[in-house]
């Protein structure tokens, strides 16, 4: 019995924008057992693997790291994971152990295919899916909204723009209701693949890369005549158009999709300025039929995905407006940025007070911070007693490997927003960078 | 109470390659109830709306049909439907009447604001899937794919395309097997979008453009450099690629995804050499077990779409091969080029006999064969004795307008296929353009 980790990012097809991230799939080491075979695009941040797996539990000898040969600064391509070198290594590495779980971050029809090339495709929960073509539409923005429509799922105000005619169109009567407009890439997260419009000036730009003034439908036309090439990713893909809420706040609610059902995971606060910056998790304060709306919405739209044959994890996105609407934005279908966070580090680092005595602020590395590896990190934060500490379950706990060049990305577990947030303006004085170094 | 009937085709956004289609949507003639207003692109021809409706019993006089503004050779486009002029006709001919139902032939977010212009989104059955971009999902190539893969329906061995790159691993994994392979278009019907690749010369292509010979991987990264921008519509779609079976035979099952469900309505094999000449209905001297693999493997996927959202008809296609594996090839989610044929001619024309002790040939207008108009080819018809007679249950009976040019599509209702396609050598005789005209 044998597990194998698959630390892949958003496929190529989908997303060429990303650039490196090595680092950032490592998070991959949270999810390991003993005995698991973990996948990687570059050779693992030990340092990083020793932290997690001294909190985890998990024996690091017992672990075995597979690199693909073929590129220590790219993805696990469909070149990489099909590599003869590297399926040799992989079936080495299992052994005569029987393959009883292929987990991966991002549900990459390449990922069926190793499945396949290791004689488990059953290993892998919602293989048919995945092998045809399933990944994309389980993290589409222009599905989103089809299935959305289809459940009844509130969404804001808007349309799949279909043809520039068809957002034209839209953006135009959107417009009209005195109220700007968010144009969404069909794929691109975190708010980079969002721009908002607006008739008027003085917009600020929360979760969307800018602001763009278009005072009537010739400036509107003007706009997507600019941007409709970036929009769809060269023709690749339907982009939305929405209703911008200004002043709203975004939540995220997460489930685990299996052969038995759709079962709510986790929950948390989206924190943008104007991307996004950090997660609070669980959610805090929200009035009782607001987080209903949540759950139950999200629920539903799992549900779609579901009966469509996905399989794993799957987190929707909703804001909640300042007269406490909740529209939902999209769904993720894949491990998130969140999984990994309130999984394990609230539900078996913190453990069973996760979510009642303690909460979790999690934090995007700040502008400006710096330090020299993930030890760097770790003994300054030790030394300056604000890491986390079993005993009291609070401080602060790195999330992932050094991110090559500036910092960690690291959350605090406090009994609430208040302190994390003071322990938080702590931490600038021990990491931001000095003029002087 | 009313209904609208919207004689819509394809989107333009899917599909730019048909041309005018004024005459194809006429067939929404044989959909009239009494007091039904039809939406048509052109003026209706009224020989064939005059033939139809003394078939179905309908009083032509309680129609009302409205043409929008705007181009009498182009679509119902989402401007046309749209225009002021048309909306005010519209509502006109409505009245004070509530709308109960809409009906379109396609599933079009154009259709879905009529019905929110006419005040009436829940007469359209499914109205938010189709008004967040869901139509095209119901006729794409690559969703039916996943959504196979995802309840584990057969297909054809291969994948969805999602990169270049990806369609020449799968071509050259499946042509090392021996068998050609097919390369589809997500969106184009009737074996336009598809071609057939072989490693060796002679592959006569059924259902498909043309066979092209690919003897190595460079001349399949070769072909794939030359057609992708055509097999993926200009980089908006992805393609599929799968085993080419040779020596198949194709069938057809429909049904009706409704809220209470998914209903088998029709089924029948559909002929090509290599486009689709014609069908059979309902499918005539299948084993029971090949059918109940066609009539369950349509129906999970149509309970895939009914859980998404989709209300109205789909038609699932699927190949039977030399060996009578059951494989499925494509979804429609419309009405389908044999809902009238099956729906109207076949259960009311006819009646109850239909499928029992009467089975009809459909026919599409061959080559070389020439009338004037509508009335041209029924006098004709008339004259020789060929036409449909309610007596005999037994006959020609024309199924749309006449095409502008050639001719009209006909079927043949007959006691078994021998005696079908002996009459229809028969209509040569009558129809064939002679040289001296």
């Amino acid at each position: 019995m044998t597990r194998v980790l698959v630390g892949n990012d958003f496929s190529e097809d989908v997303r060429t924008d990303r650039g490196w991230t090595g680092w950032w799939v490592q998070r991959l080491a949270w999810f390991a057992a003993d005995g698991d075979v973990l996948v990687l695009p570059a050779a693992v941040d030990e340092d990083f693997l020793a932290y997690v797996t001294a909190l985890t539990g998990v024996d690091r000898a017992s672990l075995t790291v597979v690199v693909p040969p073929g590129g220590e600064d790219s993805m696990l391509t469909p070149g990489r994971l099909a590599d003869p070198a590297f399926l040799a290594e992989l079936r080495s590495a299992v052994g005569d152990r029987p393959v009883t779980e292929i987990f991966s971050l991002w549900p990459d029809a390449t990922v069926a295919r190793l499945a396949r090339a290791l004689g488990a495709p059953s290993a892998l929960a919602g293989h048919g899916f995945v092998d045809q073509g399933g990944g994309p539409l389980t993290n589409s923005k222009s599905l989103f909204r089809t299935l959305a429509g289809g459940a009844g799922v509130p969404v804001p105000a808007g349309a799949v723009a279909t043809s520039k005619e068809v957002a034209e169109t839209v953006i135009v009567e959107l417009l009209a209701g005195g109220e700007p407009v968010m144009v969404k890439h069909d794929f691109l997260s975190g708010g980079h693949g969002n721009e908002i419009l607006s008739t008027t000036d003085g917009i600020r730009p929360i979760g969307a890369r800018r602001a763009v003034t278009v005072p009537d439908r010739a400036a509107v036309r003007a706009y997507l005549d600019e941007r409709w090439e970036w929009l769809t990713g060269g023709g690749r893909s339907r982009p939305v158009v929405e209703q911008y809420h200004r002043d709203s706040s975004a939540y995220f609610t997460e489930y685990r999709i299996s052969d038995e059902g759709v079962e709510l995971t986790g929950d948390g606060e989206l924190l943008s300025a104007p991307y996004a910056v950090g997660q609070v998790m669980p959610c805090v304060g929200l009035e009782p039929e607001v987080m209903r709306a949540l759950v139950d919405g999200g629920r539903e739209l799992c549900e779609s995905l579901h009966a469509m044959g996905y399989r794993g994890m799957c987190a929707t996105d909703a804001i909640v407006t300042p007269r406490r609407e909740v529209l939902f934005t999209e769904y993720n279908g894949r491990i998130t940025g969140s999984t990994h966070i309130y999984g394990v580090l609230g539900k078996k680092i913190i453990g069973d007070g996760y979510g009642t005595d303690r909460i979790i602020l999690e934090r995007v590395w700040p502008e400006g911070w710096s330090v020299d590896s993930f030890t760097d990190a770790l003994e300054r934060l030790t030394a300056a007693g604000h890491a986390y500490d079993p005993a009291t379950r609070t401080g602060v706990l790195f999330t992932n490997a050094f991110d090559g060049s500036h910092g960690v990305m690291y959350c605090i577990a406090a009994p609430d927003l208040n302190t994390a947030w003071s322990l938080d303006r702590q931490l600038g004085s021990l990491f931001a960078r000095k003029s002087t170094r």
